[in-house]
C-alpha cells in the first residue's frame, strides 16, 4: 500500500512509521517536516498535499492539539482551539481525503485515553476524543467507494512521560511501538467505525 | 429549586416543564419565547439571561441543532454548524452559568440516541452527542463549588415521529414524558458526569 502519514515526526508518528514502513510505502506529511507540507488546520494545505501525494490507499493521522487547563480556567476560545485543530483538522483530512483515496482505502485518526478516563485539565481532550469516536462510528456507515475509517486511542505514551507524566498520574504508560499496532490493525485489517483502545 | 429551562417550547422541553414544574419554580428561556430571551449561540445573550434570572439552582438545556445530510454531502461548514450550535452553545451555557448558579447546582444538557446508534445522515449528530458526553464526563470531575453536570440522551421522541421518523427507521420511539424523567434524575438526583440514556 501507499500510505500518507501525517505527524510522522512525533513520538507516535515515528513508531507508526517504523511499524508500517516495513511493509508499505510511506508518504510523510507535516507542518514543518516530511515529504509533503501539510497544516491540518488549513483545508487548502490538506488539498494541496493530497494532490501532490499521487495515488494512495490509506491516510494515517498522528496529529492534533488541545488546550490543557483546569476546567475553571477553560474558556470558549480554549475549547475552540481543540475543535479547530485536533477535531476539525482530522475531520477535514477525511472530508478532503475521501476524494483522493483509492477504492477501499482507509482513514485512521488519533485520540487518546481521555476518551473514557478523564484527567485533570483534560476536559477539552475528552470532548475532542469523543467527538472523533462519534464521527468515526457514524461516518463509517456512509463512507463512499468502500472506504473505511477508525480511530486509535492509546494510553499515555511511555516515551513521552517526561512531558505528559504530570497530567497522567496513575496511568500505566504504553510503549509507542505497542500503540503503533493499533494503526496497523486499522490500516491492514478490515474493521471500520471502531475506536481501537491501546492501554497500558 | 429555581430552574432555568432553555428550549421549553420544544417537544422535550414541554415535557420537562411538565415534569419539573410540578415541584420547582421554572424560569423558561428561548430564542423567541419564554420568560427570558436567550440565543445559546450568542454568549452575550446567555450572560444577559442569567443576569436577569436571579438566583437559580439548576440549568436544563433542551436545545441545539445539527445538520442532517448524507455523509458524502457533508462539508466542514456543515459540521461547524452543529459545533457552534448544539455543542458550543450548550458548553457556553455551562462556562457562563457556572459563575451564576448556586453552590451544588446542576447543569443538564441534551443529546440523543445517535451517540451510540448511528443513523443515515446523522454523522454530525453523532459527533456532537459524543463530544458533549466526553465534555460532561471530564468537566464533572473539576466543577467548582460542588456543581454537577450530566447529559440526557433520549431515543427518537414519539410525539416528533412525523418529523423524525424517516431519519430513525427501526428505532423504538420514546414518549416525551418518559424522556423527561432523565432530566428529573439529573436535576433531583446526585449523580454527575453521566450520560442518561432513555431508550424506547
Amino acid at each position: 500500500m501507499r500510505i500518507v502519514l501525517i505527524g510522522a515526526s512525533g513520538t507516535i508518528g515515528k513508531a507508526v512509521a517504523n511499524e508500517l514502513g516495513e511493509r508499505h510505502e510511506l508518504i510523510t506529511a507535516g507542518r514543518h517536516s516530511g515529504d509533503l507540507r501539510m497544516d491540518v488546520t488549513d483545508p487548502a494545505s490538506i488539498r494541496m498535499a493530497f494532490e501532490q501525494a499521487g495515488a494512495f490507499d490509506a491516510v494515517v493521522s498522528c496529529t492534533g492539539h488541545t488546550t490543557w487547563k483546569p476546567f475553571v480556567e477553560m474558556t470558549a476560545e480554549d475549547y475552540r482551539f481543540g475543535v479547530n485543530d485536533k477535531l476539525m483538522g482530522q475531520v477535514n483530512l477525511v472530508l478532503i481525503g475521501r476524494e483522493y483515496i483509492s477504492d477501499g482505502g482507509s482513514f485512521t485518526l488519533s485520540t487518546g485515553v481521555t476518551d473514557h478516563d478523564p484527567v485533570p485539565m483534560g476536559s477539552s481532550a475528552s470532548m475532542v476524543a469523543n467527538a472523533l469516536s462519534g464521527f468515526v462510528m457514524a461516518a463509517a456507515t456512509e463512507m463512499p467507494r468502500g472506504q473505511r475509517i477508525n480511530v486509535v486511542s492509546p494510553g499515555v505514551i511511555e516515551e513521552a512521560m517526561a512531558d505528559y507524566g504530570p497530567f497522567f498520574r496513575g496511568h500505566c504508560p504504553v510503549p509507542a511501538a505497542r500503540a503503533a499496532l493499533g494503526y496497523a490493525k486499522s490500516v491492514e485489517g478490515l474493521q471500520s467505525g471502531q475506536t481501537f483502545r491501546i492501554l497500558g
